[in-house]
């Protein structure tokens, strides 16, 4: 099949630019002797995920339940959920899964630590857990204060086991509360199995944080608009494009795509939202849900309507959760017709 | 099925406010003698659509081709597509649709109408073709000088049918333009069969646009927290909630849901992702993808890890489009499962 014999607007996944994404990130783990751990939020799809893998990585990472038992279903069975996982009927998921596959979980507080362990004993089984350190985004995480006592809970539950620490993100700056939290557990007798980072910034400062034994990045596979913006990679290295058609020109400057926030997501970058391979001078200023609004008063030509063009997307993971496929494609052949099987799993 | 058997992030819509929805805007509009044709974008489920045409509406609007393929298929049979459809492909599957149903599409440039022309020939048949007429939003839309010509090229075309004008949206700002253009097609001796309308704010003016014959209004049914900020209906008249859990709570003020932008949506209103209904001094501050990052600092109390809260969400027509399933609800009972059936379909 040819990419035009595709409807627009369409997610194309360039393959020779994915695979070198792959093969240097693996590449960069290896050589700083890091376990890689890709995250699967980024494409939602199996077959990917097996690439991935098949390149050294030694498992992935899901961000939700539901996620992870797609992947499992699809014969992967090393996967971590950083992620509190909250309430009897998720941990009761959860358990079903960890019972034959190998799942690591992240927790940041005693309520969530007590409700795995009551999933576990229901089950006589072990939930492995790792204890969410705090960082400078202010998300989740337990301040380094409480660690300690978090992973003696843990450690003490028969039914958990103590996997390590989690860190999102690993950038630098973190360095010095992992070192705090990896002193006072080694203080209280603790074992670490490991320190596992993630995130693309981080990811290219991971040798400056040694503590690190694992590192879980998501967006490398694809790399998008903000990747480029952020200086982490060039618009070469970016294999996501949605295929778009001029679908109106109603004034000389302004043109209009048939891809809106439902296909490109509402992110932006510098002001917009994406860039177009083809007229890289064009500005997406607006996006309606069918439409994007394009500036092109600094381009030198004009398209015409039904033209065809590339949009690279500001943010790739959550275009990929907006579509029910993406195509993998060499050249303007479509090799792969992936359904994007982890799609819209929010539990 | 109770409510608290489903797990969170779940959609909820609250079957008493939404069918008190549909009945108030049938009601509006048969008050000022128009048809009524609700965007099914906003919920993309054929039920409710059902519930909306036995409520007196004459038909629906669709965005894309493939969402009326969802429809038509569900039985209904008058649809509305008020977009440019470019491309032969999209053409040809507009017309195999339009065989066997009632269905209207806009137009606002000679390049849309060639190709539309062309696929009506092909089959044999006649296309209902609508003027897009351009407005202060500054979308699509022809301008007013050309909207004569493209009435012209469509009436003379064997197999298009000039459906009169489509206007989005329909603010009483643009009535000028309106009865310019109807003037000019007057003067032309050209026939307009309907003046078709659109927007949730211009719903409300309707009274204000006479000229108009036709409403098209999605948001309606659901209603959310930009249609309360802008002062177009109550809290109470929202009838979609997010079902959410707190997952964690890192800090005294700090609460974290596990309902993020992949549940949400990104947008925004009134620098808030929404408002929680059991703490409405709190604010969303800032999603992640699967994290909602809430500030409860104005809050009395505190809510507990594990407790569950209800969101209204900024735009619901988007949040729905992210979601497999909503679930109909009264009280705490789940009357109605619904798949989101037209969810995805950009083409």
């Amino acid at each position: 099949m040819n990419i035009h014999d595709l409807e627009t607007p369409s997610v194309l996944i360039d393959l020779d630019r994915m695979e070198r994404n792959i093969a240097r990130m693996q590449e960069r783990c290896n050589s700083l002797g890091l376990a890689f751990r890709p995250h699967t939020k980024t494409h939602k799809i199996p077959d990917i995920a097996r690439m991935q893998l098949d390149a050294g990585a030694v498992g992935i990472a899901c961000q939700k339940v539901t996620e992870a038992e797609v992947f499992t279903a699809a014969g992967i069975n090393d996967i971590q959920i950083p992620y509190n996982i909250v309430g009897p009927q998720k941990a009761a998921r959860l358990a079903d899964l960890a019972l034959y596959n190998r799942i690591t979980v992240s927790a940041d507080n005693t309520a969530v630590i007590a409700g795995l362990a009551e999933a576990a004993r229901a089950n006589e089984m072990t939930i492995r857990v790792m204890v969410d350190l705090a960082t400078d985004i202010q998300r989740t995480g337990a301040p380094i204060e409480e660690v300690v006592e978090l992973a003696k809970k843990i450690d003490a539950d028969e039914n958990l086991h103590f996997a390590g620490l989690m860190v999102y993100p690993s950038n630098p700056v973190v360095r010095p509360v992992i070192q705090e939290a990896l002193a006072r557990l080694g203080e209280a007798g603790i074992g670490v199995d490991s320190v596992s980072g993630g995130g693309s910034g981080a990811a290219l400062h991971a040798h400056e944080v040694p503590e690190l034994t694992e590192l879980r990045v998501g967006t490398y596979v694809f790399n998008d608009w903000s990747s480029v913006g952020k200086g982490w990679v060039t618009p070469d290295d970016c294999a996501m494009t949605i295929m778009a058609t001029i679908i109106s020109h109603p004034t000389p400057d302004r043109v209009i795509l048939d891809s809106g926030s439902k296909t490109l997501a509402a992110d932006r970058w510098d002001n917009a939202h994406g860039c177009i391979v083809e007229y890289p001078e064009a500005r997406i200023y607006q996006l309606s849900e069918e439409h994007a609004h394009c500036d092109f008063s600094a381009c030198e030509t004009r398209p015409d309507i039904g033209e065809c063009v590339h949009v690279i997307p500001v943010h790739t993971c959550v275009v990929s959760n907006l579509h029910d496929h993406l195509y993998g494609v060499r050249g303007e052949t479509v090799e792969a017709v992936w359904p994007v099987a982890a799609r819209g799993r929010v539990w």
